[in-house]
């Protein structure tokens, strides 16, 4: 089986990746990340996923104190009912993150013997976030290569091109948990259905006419 | 004073790169990596040359446990005395060293808002490691445009086309206090000089006719 390296951050769409990466006969090991986010239980989310389909998990710690985001800084309220029209970068966006997280996993992949790297992101909920989008992630791949000794290795984003909605569709196939994946910002115990995150997620439920399994479970 | 930020190992190269920087008239940050290499000795070096200079640094802890490498695992032997013209890749590579050290600093360099960053990488030290040739470095930039949200972040290794012997020329007319360098691999309280590290830097004095201001210290 050819070896292959999941990032998981416990929301939905790196959830559904790992089922899409998973139906495609891969032995995946999964890549968590402690960034000091303010949502710590996405961690346990993605510890979960991982453990429910017998997936070998690291948790890499890595302090990015210095981003002025939301997502770390506690005195930086999460932006609530935010104009999701307006093609600006919201202040959860945390400097380099992708960056870092792809490096990690280049580092991880090679290690191991891995050539493909797979990866969550997608276009329409990126939030503004331009490590997201589909060139950077080309582009990173490229220098990548020519960083490491065993050449090679891609980054694989299904989910790419897929709204919120699709992804969800794509995940109900693939009989993706979607209780145990996390998406809100906010740091509470419970959904605050305001950030951006809670609002796509509960958006595109909304459209295909569910429930979302998650609010189902409080 | 436009701000830059620099990676700073400990070592001879990022120390004659600090001083070209600050010749240059930037407000200097340091970053520093603490990777759990067993030559832990270059941590204390890099702090010590950026106190030395007035620069705050930061220390950013990273877990690459998984690297098979001499530099970070004990039970791979430090190669000594190992045929430097055959051009394969030692055992004390690290998997995505470059790539992650990078991905952090051009974190820092939009959250503070530099817009250059100073490796010491060059092309004859790099003991073919892949992720210190130049075309790495440009193409590293390149993606890392491309996932940031403030773009125009330049990567600059201004040692890129100089040899061993060359770059101590260099520090020497900047004044770098070449004491507090450090470059043995061996993890050891005074340099083993055997290493690949050791041998570079005292064949480069050696050719300049000097002793290495180190060795005296000892």
């Amino acid at each position: 089986m050819d070896k292959a390296v999941i990032l998981l951050s416990g929301g939905l769409d790196s959830a559904v990746t790992l089922y899409i990466a998973k139906s495609q006969g891969l032995s995946l090991k999964a890549l968590i990340f402690d960034y000091h986010q303010r949502h710590k239980k996405e961690i346990e989310c993605a510890k979960r996923i991982a453990i429910i389909n017998g997936i070998n998990y690291r948790v890499a710690a890595i302090d990015l104190n210095w981003a002025h985001s939301s997502l770390i800084d506690k005195n930086i309220p999460t932006p609530v009912n935010r104009n999701l029209k307006k093609n600006n970068i919201p202040v959860t966006y945390v400097s380099g993150r992708n960056i870092i997280f792809l490096s990690y996993a280049v580092s991880y992949a090679e290690s191991i013997g891995a050539k493909k790297i797979f990866i969550g992101a997608h276009v329409q909920d990126y939030s503004g976030y331009p490590d997201c989008r589909p060139q950077f992630l080309k582009s990173f791949q490229r220098a990548a290569n020519l960083g490491v000794a065993k050449t090679g290795i891609k980054i694989i984003a299904p989910l790419i091109n897929k709204s919120k909605k699709e992804i969800i569709k794509t995940g109900l196939s693939l009989k993706v948990p979607f209780e145990y994946t996390w998406s809100c910002y906010g740091g509470g115990k419970t959904p605050c259905l305001k950030c951006d995150s809670c609002r796509f997620r509960m958006q595109a439920f909304k459209e295909l006419g569910l429930i979302d399994p998650l609010l189902k479970k409080l």
